[in-house]
């Protein structure tokens, strides 16, 4: 799985060929297809307990009874912290299935996260901590686009920085960049 | 070249051969070979136009004196525009192009369009109106990746909701989803 993340990360999915990955383990072509079906089952494979637990974890998440905004804090650090851990394997997601309507199970698995999200700007609102004329629609897809869009710059192996950046990310959603007058 | 754009937005550039996008036209695959080199060849000549009009709008907005926050809505609406009139085409770029360093030239053009957008959060954060612990490469980094990934939910085709669109992602950019006291 590490040598199809690599591979797909690489080459792109549509570009990797299962020869490819056969060569990255150093294993015969025939002998890879003794432990799964196809291409598309070993990018299922790859990427799904990656996936699992970051459902997972944003299902708890927005099933406390924590503010909103602290919500939406928490679910962006483990969102980063698993970009940091797992880049390759994010990466193939992100290139391959996210948004992109490939199968029913992925489609339902990518819209229930993004409903959790949702369902956190909705709460900030209703709460009357978010302005109320804040577009929550294009607010959550916003902040999904730039969690993702961070497979494209993000340099991984730094759980602090990770950490940090999940922090900045999440306070230009809250906060914006127009300064605030205290009081 | 819309052949093409068709093509490597539905089957992925990797994934995608001479063959299709010659048969998506009607053509044969030598006779393709008369106008282009090579499949990377035909994929920047589909980009080219538009991220060049892209680049070329947001320099003249740079250039302009108008305060950081316009700037920033201005360059979100020729962003959303040309993804409103140009889906496939952007799709194409951001899957297989932006942020790869795939070629010299497509890194410079990248950086330079990331740079007068990190500068425009820069000129913010100098004149004070945007916050001065605003981190400009992070909200820079999530700006774009909050344009980028509108190809991936984003229907085109209607200029009047794309104008509203940018505006929306501008605002939560600019002024972040919590509540502002009003003063």
């Amino acid at each position: 799985m590490a040598a199809a993340a690599r591979v797909f990360s690489e080459k792109g999915f549509g570009g990797a060929s299962l020869e490819d990955v056969a060569n990255e383990v150093g294993m015969l072509k025939g002998s890879l297809y003794n432990y799964i079906k196809s291409k598309e089952d070993l990018l299922f494979a790859v990427v799904r307990p990656d996936a699992d637990e970051l459902l997972m974890k944003a299902r708890r998440l927005s099933g406390t009874d924590l503010p909103a905004s602290e919500k939406l804090r928490q679910i962006a650090r483990v969102h980063v912290e698993i970009i940091d851990r797992k880049l390759p394997y994010v990466s193939v997601y992100v290139q391959e299935i996210a948004g992109r309507g490939i199968s029913q199970e992925w489609t339902d698995m990518d819209r229930e996260y993004m409903s959790l999200i949702e369902k956190a700007f909705m709460e900030g609102v209703e709460a009357g901590i978010f302005a109320d004329d804040l577009d929550v629609r294009v607010a959550t897809r916003c902040f999904i686009g730039s969690l993702n869009w961070m497979t494209r710059w993000y340099e991984p192996g730094d759980p602090v920085r990770a950490r940090a950046v999940a922090d900045q990310l999440a306070d230009v959603f809250l906060a914006g960049a127009l300064a605030r007058s205290r009081n």
